[in-house]
């Protein structure tokens, strides 16, 4: 099981500690998205460098391939990927709403073929909880009922009494000593929220999500939300904002007193060659890099920047070169955990506020590029 | 410059010494191939923890993109992508009779299109060795008339002429240090193999690759030309044979007194899942690995066989992550530059054939996979 304990605060911002058996993860923390098994374009050994104290693995895509069992079988989801530290699952909720075809949700669960081979196939909250326990999860999440925004109050109020009956059956169907995080939902209604993440409460959970965002709300609305909802959860658990999103919007969340993320944008962005730097984020393939020859960003200790030029970066993506792939991911995992180092140690120095505004001015008033 | 010395013989077998101003080669040696400035999906820390001495690099590829004068601008090929150790280049010749569109060959030398945006571009003589010079190679190759086989006898003794007489004016056109190779051409006739090794010789290079070969004729008849033409070579110079081969094929010209290597076979049939181990290929993508936990070569060292099982590397390929590039990769360098350390060091101690025949019988009779 886990604990955790806030070491400090700095208004709703909160520097806390979460102790688990696979280690401590000093929060706020970003956990690097290891979608299929792997933190795309890295090594374990790479993310340990960078300071990753976990990563986030799905429960969705692990089920369909390649499968639960063969990773049991193999020692679980730590050895079969050989990463050490914790590691936490989603619940497959979010990829049964977006990937899945001809998805059929009633209140036993989800019925879907993979997206992979057509396959039919079912998860409920049981089965959620199995695979993640199969899979050997840190941490799991429950199954929720996502709905996409804007949808008509009847309908969000009934995808949150479905989140709450799921996650008290995901809370029953437990066998095993992995953690277990509730799911906050009620789209943009305070009201919804409220009552959500109290039915949550009374269930009794390690640790909860705020979930049901960006799909499709105005961020300004997103952050409403969080912000309202943040203060409504236990004090002393920790608070997860899933699948969320640029720099501003995890300083933002921050402030409100959220201690986990996850997102896919510094990975997938590096792929695409959109580079995260202090002054803003840069288009690697433009062609005013081509005969460029210094860092990505000079004032970065990341071995993408202090050993390559602009002009190799820009040529190693236009050439689509797997080592593009590799120096981007690398590049832009640094610049999301360095954020998330520095916020906490500007809440234990009580100075989180100047911190973030200087942080913004910097990167959103940096140099067109 | 460079200067080879021949530290131990083992019937026509080479141990030698290519020391050059970036460092000293010990032969028989394999270059890994770095296309566009980098050997794909490695970095050059993880290279030179391989022990790899020396990498080639493509004229053609790089004067398309990002061109030469950019990579000249930028301090040279080594700086450009990251690599302290000696670079091979070779002329374009290959490329030019391969990839290019349109290609119209003359004496002047080669009218083409760039494969990559149909740019109207030239090579001759001149002119791919002031690329190459550009580029900073320690090593520069001859442009040669490289003719697909089988071709009528005098076809091929206009191909040997034109490239000896392009050779002299590669020899002419030398500005800088570089050490130059000449190229001996003939197709499968030994006359014109002779003869083109005596002309070469009697202009005098640094060293002298054999080419024209796996270009369409039958595995026997390269050893064959192989086995002819490398004793015709001084004994002083090193020898290359130019992108070659299987690991047979490379134990077969080394017996033959051949000294120095490159393939594209260990990292492109890395991509494509087909790796290699002592006891024979093995394809990582079937489903027998699916759940097999063992090391892909229980007694390889290499980080992809002590870090992950057959059972990773099989998921990772058939859900195309770029890890599985990367580690597969690894993997495949791994064994051809231990391959070619170890029958450096069975011709040092006089038991080249025994090595080589051990070597064979355990990865030719392995079980079959």
């Amino acid at each position: 099981m886990i604990r955790f304990a806030v070491e400090a605060r700095d208004g709703a911002a909160r520097a806390g500690r979460l102790h688990t058996p696979r280690g401590e993860v000093a929060t706020p923390v970003f956990m690097p998205v290891g979608t299929a098994a792997t933190v795309k374009a890295m090594t374990p050994e790479e993310l340990i460098g960078l300071g990753a104290q976990i990563v986030l693995a799905n429960t969705y895509h692990l089920h369909l391939r390649p499968g639960e069992a063969i990773i049991q079988r193999l020692g679980g989801l730590h050895r079969f990927m050989g990463w050490p530290r914790p590691i936490l699952t989603d619940s497959g909720g979010y990829q049964l709403f977006s990937l899945a075809k001809t998805v059929r949700v009633t209140e036993e669960g989800a019925r879907f073929q993979s997206h992979l081979d057509g396959t039919a196939l079912f998860i409920g909250p049981e089965e959620a909880v199995a695979i993640q326990e199969a899979l050997g999860a840190d941490i799991m999440m429950c199954l929720d009922h996502l709905v996409s925004l804007p949808r008509p109050e009847a309908e969000l109020a009934e995808a949150v009494a479905r989140t709450t009956r799921w996650a008290e059956r995901c809370l029953a169907a437990r066998r095993g000593p992995g953690a277990l995080f509730g799911i906050v939902q009620g789209g943009t209604s305070p009201e919804l929220r409220a009552r959500s993440a109290a039915e949550l409460t009374a269930l009794g959970f390690d640790g909860y999500a705020i979930g049901g965002l960006s799909v499709g709300e105005p961020p300004a609305a997103t952050h409403a939300m969080i912000a309202a909802t943040a203060p409504l959860l236990p004090a002393g658990k920790p608070r997860y904002v899933m699948g969320m999103g640029e720099p501003a919007d995890l300083l933002a969340a921050i402030a409100a007193g959220v201690d986990l993320f996850d997102c896919v944008l510094p990975t997938r962005n590096a792929r695409n060659g959109s580079l995260y730097t202090r002054t803003g984020k840069v288009s690697i393939k433009q062609a005013r890099y081509a005969a460029d020859p210094a860092p990505l960003d000079p004032a970065c200790p990341c071995p993408t920047c202090t050993g390559y030029s602009r002009a190799y970066l820009r040529h190693l993506f236009v050439s689509n070169e797997i080592l593009a792939m590799r120096l981007n991911t690398h590049h832009n995992l640094h610049f999301y955990l360095s954020l998330m180092a520095a916020a906490r140690t500007a809440i234990t120095e009580g100075r989180y506020a100047a911190f973030r505004k200087d942080f913004l001015a910097t990167y959103q008033g940096g140099e067109q590029r």
